[in-house]
């Protein structure tokens, strides 16, 4: 039997003041919706209902991937409207989790805590426990410590109101009730829409054990409204990631200041500095050591290589013991064999740089294969490009390309070749050649230093 | 009928250890005495006194912008002194605040509600109520609530001690009644002081009924004694300014990592990533991406332009659409066109770039006006400074600068022009002229390598 | 007499998931060890044992300059057993202080509290009391206040587990006694191991006095087993070292967003902005401006030197009234003569640079002796290697090097020269010479620009 997960993601978010659908909004990285769905779709047989509404089609085409029975909840009126609309979807027997696209740090364990609980005559409830409960429905239980209502603030007595366990909106409750207790739901309030809520009192009055499970976190069920509170679920997400990072065995210089907004993997002895950012699937092998202010996207980087600081790898691949910035600046398709050097002020894009070979200072290197044992100096700069197409650029094993020089693409350098600092090379160069591109120097003796005009 | 407002400013803060004087410390940018009359000089009908002494020159002129009215106190012997120097300014009938230059974050509205409850006959005293009252005056109020006096810590019993309520030394008094009080002043004390505080007491004997308003929070009636309160409040005011740009519909990655030393307007939906520090005045426009370590001063930025990681820009305009950095510096006169494009280790200095042009890599564009459509290749230096004189680089549309390229101004490159890769252009190329000015490509066979000395 | 110390250091910290032995994990730049070392052999008459086990070679090895005495403790079996080990070593009198590796942030002064009390009949115990004491050893007092027991949490009774009072570990205990108590102690309990803390009760057998010092803080006890914990602590001694720097004098933009690794000494009014990560020894003189992100390492810096952002500097000399970055890299033996201006994208090694002399931007300045009164032109770089050796260029005052170009050393520029820029100079020029190595610009009309392929 699979599970009917619904996932509320229909409303407009005004407080966001954004363009952008409030469930589209991300945390670390990751779209609040795309959180809940990634960890919906984790749980087994996973039936994936997402309820949209403001701005439907472009939620529902961020998150198409994941399969969902997308279903429209135009003119939203509240939770229990939602959960009205997707009834139809649902399935005769079983139960249906529901969950909200914009509460994105809600973890698979207290889920499946929930879903071990789920049985036709049990509603499993996910309450937390406040220190400041104040504006939450209060969760009333009976002497025998069974949930009997859930009270909201306003109609709380004074009793009532120093109860700090309270509702999350996170429930799980079987098809066959919940069908005939949503037909039940009126919208008999102030605000005109239906509360889902109100299904507790009726599971109460029909019998139905109700169970609570409780969050790891209180930031596992906290909802976002606007900026100041998406920002406090980034800051509890990041210091999450960074202290598994350090469990792992990492070195963060200052676990306050990282943040990964992807997938971050490191090996053995991986000491991190102050302000990285890490973005996409970064893998770090052992005594990887990177500096502050660096920033990964998307690449690999081999065992005991140095990252030094103000280093930007992008899309790239980085061997074994190379030594990297700072002010470094690897663009997609990077790829550095082991002990290549990358110093400072270069920028590399397309470009496969053999063993041990080094540009160390002001370059750039595009569209190049470069083999071992090369050194690039200081000022070198692969002309590439032509205004509308790219060429390539070849430079065999064991070249030295002096200072200030330029390689003008298509052309190819042969092994062993030596080009003169300040060359323009055009032409090919043969193994062991020494090619010079340059005028000779000539001199005026008493040149008259310009004067202030 | 104005209103006067005296501020106190003669300290000299030696716990600050600085030779500059401790109210002209900056927080957020603008020095603290700054701040306090820049609120009080927004109150209506304000007439500011500004009381100076220790280096009270550099005080008074770092504010004479704002007109105040500037009132010695050397050898200064108290609030109470103060009050007394400033007493033949004040006009006869109306009131007087008193603030302090080391208090920064006074509000405007705190000291609206005090102005608000005002009368001849009333004494407007603000006190915030603290965890932690040690060390302050408590307020000593009556069965009726009314307050009767201030006691100090040392005179405190312990009833008193108890009290949290303390005083701010920010209180408004009735001018009559204030010039009576400040003549009884006394200095029979430890400290051979004159006491403002002692006053209330007087206020209290006389009849005056005595009001208290309370801060929005205590950061606002916080004094800076030395750097470590400096920081402190540095940070509160730090973090208030971001949860304003939150609430406005900016995303910040980290709200305790942004720093705003002026005015920052944003737009809709702008993403501004960690660390970064905008100064001066800084307009941004609609959905502006703001990579990591961004530094911003006194500049426009368009629509939808993206500024990324460890980008300066500085007195700049920037157009819509452009794609700025990494690692790209704009200094003063730099405007950028729609859609153009500034790389990585590029600066611009009165600069004009065209739309959609494109400086992407390793160059030095100053005193230049460029055209649209152009492509700057990278290491491409205009030539701008002959030891003395600085001279003018233009660039029509549609020009294709060669990698490697220096510009020797004064020059001329008209539409369409090709400059080849690695040439020094000393004189004018017209429209759609291929300049070439680099030496022609030689070779030598078997040439040997340098060997280690 | 002497001070007998002995410090535990032979634990694996499995936990740290590290190749390296945990106590040679840095906290502030120095291992933990190695900061236990320095505070105890700064005690009057110190006596150096250093128990070590695991990695034991390597823990000795890195804290041979300390000339403790090393004493091996492999297959360790608790505290007990360690000073069961060092019990041969200790002199017949005076008393021994027993300190952990793992422990980094004791201070001197409360170990000097500690043996100021030391009798040969009074066992000191370092206790400190908690807001949560749970799991820590209580320390049991009588009805006279006088330390009975440490009670371990698992012993512990319902009115016992009541005290915050607990026990660090640390102790000073007088030899004749320690001897006598090491031999007593067993290992009858679960772990099998011998627990220092049993000495506790014997003391209080012995009719020996326990008395008690308390540390400055909490984390002076606080010890390291993971990298958690690691992690804390380097924040806990980063903010109290910004706490003193500022206490000095110095501003910092935000104490939580600063990293000294070493030693920094600041000058007055000294102005450091965000996330700037000091190493080594930094020694700063007065009215020096540090932007963000700069990263200083063995250096002094001149009085009034301005510091842009994003600038690393490293084993150089810096004089006064410089202006450096943003963007620049000073690398090791650089030194700047006062007013020297090293611009963005400049990068120096083994660089003296004379007064006032300007390297503006993106140049490359290696094994170079540059004159007063110097300019630099953009791009400009010394080709100092070629392959195999480093060769040197010598700039004499008031030479003018245009941009772009390339001084392929070993050369010599003479007094008043100029270089014309985009010259490649290889030969050297004379006083007041031009040397110019270019080649003249030609062109061609109705140049077509290449095709779209």
């Amino acid at each position: 039997m699979t599970q009917d997960i619904v996932i509320l993601a229909a409303g407009k978010g005004s407080r966001m003041k954004s363009k952008l659908p409030k469930v589209l909004h991300a945390v670390g990285g990751m779209s609040m919706v795309r959180r809940v769905l990634t960890v919906a779709s984790g749980l087994p047989n996973a039936a994936l209902h997402l309820i949209v509404g403001h701005q439907g089609e472009q939620v529902a085409e961020k998150c198409q991937d994941f399969s969902a029975n997308i279903v429209w909840q135009n003119d939203p009126q509240g939770t229990g409207d939602a959960l009205k609309r997707v009834a139809p979807h649902l399935q005769e027997n079983g139960s249906t989790l529901t969950l909200y696209g914009d509460v994105p740090l809600i973890q698979a364990d207290t889920l499946e805590k929930m879903t071990a609980l789920s049985t036709p005559n049990t509603l499993v409830l996910l309450t937390v426990t406040l220190d400041n409960p104040t504006g939450y429905g209060r969760i009333v239980r009976n002497a025998d410590n069974q949930v009997t209502a859930i009270v909201e603030q306003k109609d709380a007595n004074d009793e009532e109101l120093k109860i700090q366990e309270v509702n999350t909106g996170i429930l799980l409750a079987p098809n066959a009730h919940l069908q005939t207790w949503l037909a039940a739901l009126t919208n008999n309030n102030a605000q005109q829409e239906y509360y889902l809520t109100d299904i507790i009192a009726m599971a109460a009055r029909d019998g139905v054990e109700i169970v609570t499970v409780q969050p790891g976190s209180e930031a596992e069920v906290s909802g976002v409204n606007d900026r100041l509170q998406l920002a406090a679920l980034e800051r509890v997400l990041q210091r999450q990631q960074a202290d598994d990072l350090m469990r792992n065995g990492a070195t963060l210089l200052d676990p306050s200041r990282i943040d990964v907004r992807g997938e971050l993997q490191t090996g053995q002895d991986v000491v991190i500095d102050i302000n990285c950012v890490f973005e996409g699937k970064v893998v770090i092998g052992d005594d990887v050591e990177i500096g502050p202010n660096c920033h990964l996207n998307n690449c690999t980087i081999g065992n005991g290589t140095i990252i030094k600081s103000n280093t930007l790898i992008d899309d790239s691949q980085v061997g074994e013991n190379c030594d990297i910035g700072p002010f470094a600046r690897l663009r997609p398709g990077t790829q550095l064999a082991n002990k290549a050097k990358i110093g400072n002020f270069v920028e590399t894009k397309r470009a496969i740089i053999g063993t041990g070979s080094k540009v160390n200072h002001l370059s750039y290197i595009g569209d190049t294969q470069m083999g071992a044992g090369v050194n690039v100096g200081a000022g070198t700069i692969t002309c590439n490009y032509d205004g509308v197409n790219k060429h390539q650029t070849q430079v065999a094993d064991n070249v030295f390309i002096g200072s200030n020089s330029a390689l003008v693409a298509p052309v190819n350098i042969a092994a062993g070749a030596t080009i003169a600092a300040g060359s323009t090379i055009t032409k090919n160069v043969t193994e062991n050649q020494l090619a010079v591109g340059r005028a000779r120097q000539t001199t005026k003796d008493n040149w008259p230093k310009p004067t202030k005009k």
